[in-house]
């Protein structure tokens, strides 16, 4: 298989966490986002949203969006469980899942920043993308909370952790004050204490700048 | 089961149209967006994103976040399947549905559109969710292209759809040319002859204004 990303991109950086606890390896296809390499035509004809990630199996099909992607390794793949329990406990860690893929990044993305950045000046995009950090991972502070550690819903990692950690890299990055987040944080600690989420960090991908 | 929402919400529309497909009835409480119901302290402990949908369930135990309600309904209450065929199939119809879940809603919704608008002007943000609209949707014309019909992904409604005709109303609120979508607009089609999906649209509704 290969993973069609860029290192900086916090959806390709949960693809690859989830492959790496699957214990998948892939080969990894870089489209230089910066750069617009994701509108290229022939990423285009793969993925009709320009965006990364992308994964393309061995006989050509690909797929996309990042949450359903993992969704897929779930059910192909399904030990160890990113969606383990029952119906509800897996609703409940979708929801915490999909209020950082719904509600928190793709406000926050390069697109959007961009646009605003343009409509306005540099200053209050970045303001922009502080708050929407800033107010997601607040509610997700309070959605973890009660549950048992050290993982947001418990011993193990899940795919609301996987969501979690790339998404504390744009809050850091855009300076918000993680450190009122001790629950999400003592989660990500967990996270980076594994071999697998350590290989699949940003500057450890070969297209790293 | 009490279903937290609001008429004109489309996410709480695709909680609506799922549930209706389903066969579920539910009693229905609203909270009025538009007057920010939905950040009262009693509905903030029930979701602390502040958002609509949610599903309280009868022993009082809620479920946030649209897709993973209908995901939890779908693991539930298995029949007709929303979520049909193999996982790669599976891939495909939650990559369409994410597609309008991740980036095209919730950069249009009132939330966002009311910062825009502070930062310019009306019309600014009016240009701004048709954009997010026309971009997104021609993106899913793409994705459902090659697909056999009347719905996205065939005979029968899937997920897609369940996402897919909330979206368009949205687009032609924003004036977007939805004629551009012609594979979308039958999969619409289809839909909207379903009574399951006539009763869950927002002007049906009690709260409707």
């Amino acid at each position: 298989m290969k993973l069609h990303g860029y290192f900086r991109s916090g959806a390709a950086y949960r693809v690859r966490i989830a492959l790496n606890l699957k214990g998948l390896s892939v080969e990894h296809v870089t489209h230089h986002l910066r750069k617009g390499e994701q509108n290229a035509p022939s990423f285009l004809e793969m993925n009709p949203q320009g965006l990364v990630p992308a994964l393309e199996l061995d006989d050509g099909t690909v797929l996309t969006q990042s949450v359903a992607i993992i969704e897929w390794l779930e059910e192909t793949h399904p030990t160890p469980a990113l969606l383990p329990g029952d119906a509800l406990h897996r609703a409940r860690i979708r929801a915490f899942a999909l209020a950082i893929a719904c509600d928190v990044h793709p406000i926050q993305n390069l697109r959007v920043l961009n646009t605003v950045r343009d409509l306005t000046d540099d200053e209050t995009s970045l303001a922009w993308a502080a708050r929407v950090n800033r107010e997601g991972l607040a509610a997700c502070e309070k959605l973890a909370a009660g549950n048992p550690g050290p993982f947001v819903f418990g011993a193990a990692p899940t795919l609301a952790d996987v969501l979690l950690v790339p998404q504390l890299v744009n809050a850091r990055r855009f300076k918000v004050d993680v450190a009122a987040f001790p629950r999400l944080l003592a989660a990500e600690t967990a996270m980076l204490a594994l071999d697998a989420v350590k290989r699949a960090a940003p500057d450890q991908q070969p297209d790293a700048e």
